[in-house]
């Protein structure tokens, strides 16, 4: 029998990349392929299958190839979480702590209306500070989060247990340990 | 009889963005439209039904967005073009110039095989130099591409006559004049 490539086996790990030590998890090679990428899309939605959602919000940058994908799917709007200066119109600000210093994203004020269901879309857990600022944006605007989706969770980097100590549902299609 | 919204209806004009004196065309609130989002991915396609298309490439980065929902409604994959930098594996670079200054786009040297057919996204056609370069880039691994698809031209800024100038499909759903 065929044994079928698991999502995984699609990633690549590139190592010292963008420091010395750190190995990073490539998903553009997920996103190529074309099983690839419509297993991942399928995948990082079953769990919310049946599920109201009103809306997908992903976060900048690979989050809006996986965002843009899912709300297609779904048949709903896109919300994108930009790093800060890059939205036009009005925005809500939410910064968060880096390792050295802290960082700043936004989203559009109107962007969501109070009772809106979302789901979160990123590629990547790791400390889960962005998401964590997003999840702020988010319900800052009244949106009511159905969960969090993410290709790749990072144990040991602790994010899960920091976005489910918000007590988001959150959803990871594979881990590796090590940073 | 109820009037349908056309696409430009969806799209927000936002005064002096980034600088003094631009009128800033915002897709967000497109893409935050359930029917809005649909209706732009349905369009950018119309022209291309039936052709084969071996992969979408999205321009940083709200050419991702619309990108990765291209690529998945034709169950393709999807290769990300984007900023200097930013491509964890091995790239092959291309500057083009800005008004003041030069830029570079990247693409990871294995995301397209020889012979490929590739489609072009991104939401916004201005001078075409952010397209030019990803063309060229795709055009290097030896892709062939089938069209770049667009949601708004700015017939001004003459970027619709240097990608035709370049053997170029070039499709967009609307115009607006005024840069």
């Amino acid at each position: 029998m065929r044994k079928h490539k698991d999502i995984r086996d699609y990633i690549r790990t590139i190592p010292d990349f963008p420091h010395e030590g750190i190995l990073f998890r490539d998903v553009t090679t997920l996103f190529a392929d074309t099983r690839g990428f419509r297993m991942a899309i399928d995948q990082m939605l079953l769990p919310y299958a049946g599920m109201r959602i009103d809306k997908v919000v992903g976060l900048e940058a690979r989050g809006f190839i996986l965002g843009g994908a899912i709300a297609h799917q779904l048949s709903v709007g896109f919300v994108p979480v930009r790093k800060t200066g890059k939205l036009p119109g009005p925005v809500l600000s939410q910064s968060y702590q880096l390792e050295y210093g802290e960082a700043v994203v936004e989203i559009h004020d109107d962007a969501i209306a109070a009772g809106e269901t979302i789901l979160v879309v990123d590629d990547l857990l790791a400390t889960g500070g962005t998401a964590e600022a997003g999840i702020r944006l988010i319900e800052r605007l009244g949106g009511e989060i159905v969960g969090c989706t993410f290709i790749i969770d990072l144990p040991e980097l602790g994010g899960r247990k920091r976005l489910e100590g918000l007590g988001m549902d959150v959803h990871a299609l594979c881990a590796f340990e090590g940073a």
